[in-house]
Parts: C-alpha cells; structure tokens; sequence
C-alpha cells in the first residue's frame, strides 16, 4: 500500500522557496514544455514575475503541499468589473499536479478552495480557459460543476 | 449618406460619469438583458464596482467616444504569473458596441488597442472568453488574429 495516499494535503499560499517547484510542474506538462525554461539555476525571470504576482492584491497563487513537498499550484485572480451587477469574477490559471501526484485528488483540493474563495469574495461567476487538447482537463472541470460555456481565444506572440 | 460613420473614434480611459452608458451597453444585449439593473438612477452597486476597477493598477477600463457619445466598451486586465517564462498576460473582457454603432470598426479598434497595449505592457498571450452562441464575436476575433485553441468553462453562483 502506497501510504503517501493517506497524508495529508496543506493548501496554503506559495512563496519565493516554492517557485521552482511550480516551474517544474509547469515545464512537465506537453504545452509547458516548449515554453518554459527548467535551468539551474532558475532563469532570474520567473523570481520576478513571482514578485510582481506578490504584489497585487487580487492574485493568489497558491500550492498544495504533501509531506513537505510542493505537489500542485494554482493561481487565482479576483477581478473586479462592472458586468453582472458590478460582481467581481474568479479566473483560475496554471493549474498543475506532479505528474507522480495526480488521480489523488490534489487538483480537485485546489480548485474547489479557488472556487470557494471566488464566492466568499463576492465573485458571482469563475471563469478559466483550459485548451483544447486537454480533454482530462476539460471531463475534471465538468465533475467540479464547471460547464463549457465559452470559446478561449487567445493570440500569442 | 450617414456623416456619423465619418467622426472620428476616441478611445480613452472611462470615467465615472461613462457608468451608465456602459451598463447600457453591457443590458443591450441577448446575455446581459437578464443579469444587469439598468435603472433609473443607476444601482449604486455598478459606481462601488467603477471604483474597485479604477484603484487596481492592472486594469484600464476603456470606452470608445464618437461625437461626444461613449458608443463603445473594453475591459483588459494585465495579469503577472510564472508561466510562459513569467511573462504576463492580456485579458479581454466585457467588450460591447453600442447596437446602433455596430459595423463601424469600432469593436476592432477597442480590441487592437488591447491587442497593441498588452505587447508593450510585455505580455506573451492575450486571451478572452466568448460565449459559445456568440458565433459572430467569434468571427470577428478571428479575423483580428485571435484563434480558437480554447474552452472557456465556468461556474456562475
């Protein structure tokens, strides 16, 4: 029996120890792969694009960790707007789960506590945009009450 | 032959005073009919809204003005994260044309504005979500550059 199944799973906000754990998740991943440089040390970019992630209010990006390890991450904006009845909306990005960690339910912890936090800050939709190769991804999101209710578009330059 | 199509288009950070011509626009509209208050004097709740996007640093609420008269809206938020080499990112949101503007190039100019001012802002990937009977607006960004490699999924409370 494995026992690694049975500890438990902290969720709690990421900091500047955790960015290369993320990074990782973030590069072992088909998409994240081309995109993402896992150097050692970590390219100096990536500390900063965590300062700046630090810095605003409306963002939490969060990890879930298992016996000491970071083993998933998630980040969440809060996003005030005047739609809806000026309702702020939640929009949750680079959701990930150590390719070794997944099936356990570690993604499932995150997004509801995203999805629990959106309602708690008044938020009256989230929202995010999975692509359209990932249809693991998009069968998790229908099982958490998500529907497939928009086109993601995106240009990248 | 119609002069207004002439006047040339202003777009300019909103302020308080543009609130209910965008709640106006946000109501006109098959979705927004049901979920705005567009009444007389305006809910207080969309001005409490208008404050909370004007103090955060990462969003600029614009509108496009012709003639004195706001014809045109567009949310974009610049959103630091890790990924892509922690580049941040565009998003696009809670764009709308007045329904007697439309196919002027209104709506192209709102969004190219966008587009330009997330590249200079350093972005790798601007993105937006569109609903899936908005089978038009998916036309038109297509036409601007933007591609379908999305899902857009959400829970609304």
């Amino acid at each position: 029996m494995d026992m690694d199944a049975n500890d438990p799973i902290t969720i709690r906000r990421a900091g500047r120890d955790d960015v290369v754990a993320i990074i990782a998740m973030l590069a072992d991943d088909h998409l994240g792969r081309a995109r993402e440089r896992l150097e050692e040390p970590l390219p100096k970019l990536y500390f900063e694009a965590f300062e700046r992630v630090e810095r605003d209010p409306n963002i939490e990006l969060m990890v879930a960790e298992e016996a000491g390890r970071v083993v998933g991450c998630l980040q969440l904006c809060i996003l005030p707007g005047l739609s809806s009845q000026g309702a702020s909306r939640g929009l949750i990005e680079d959701v990930r789960v150590a390719s070794d960690h997944r099936s356990r339910g570690i993604g499932e912890q995150l997004v509801r506590w995203a999805v629990e936090r959106s309602r708690a800050k008044g938020c009256k939709v989230v929202e995010l945009l999975t692509h359209h190769t990932r249809v693991d991804a998009q069968r998790f999101y229908e099982r958490l009450g998500f529907s497939r209710s928009h086109v993601g578009m995106t240009i990248r330059f």
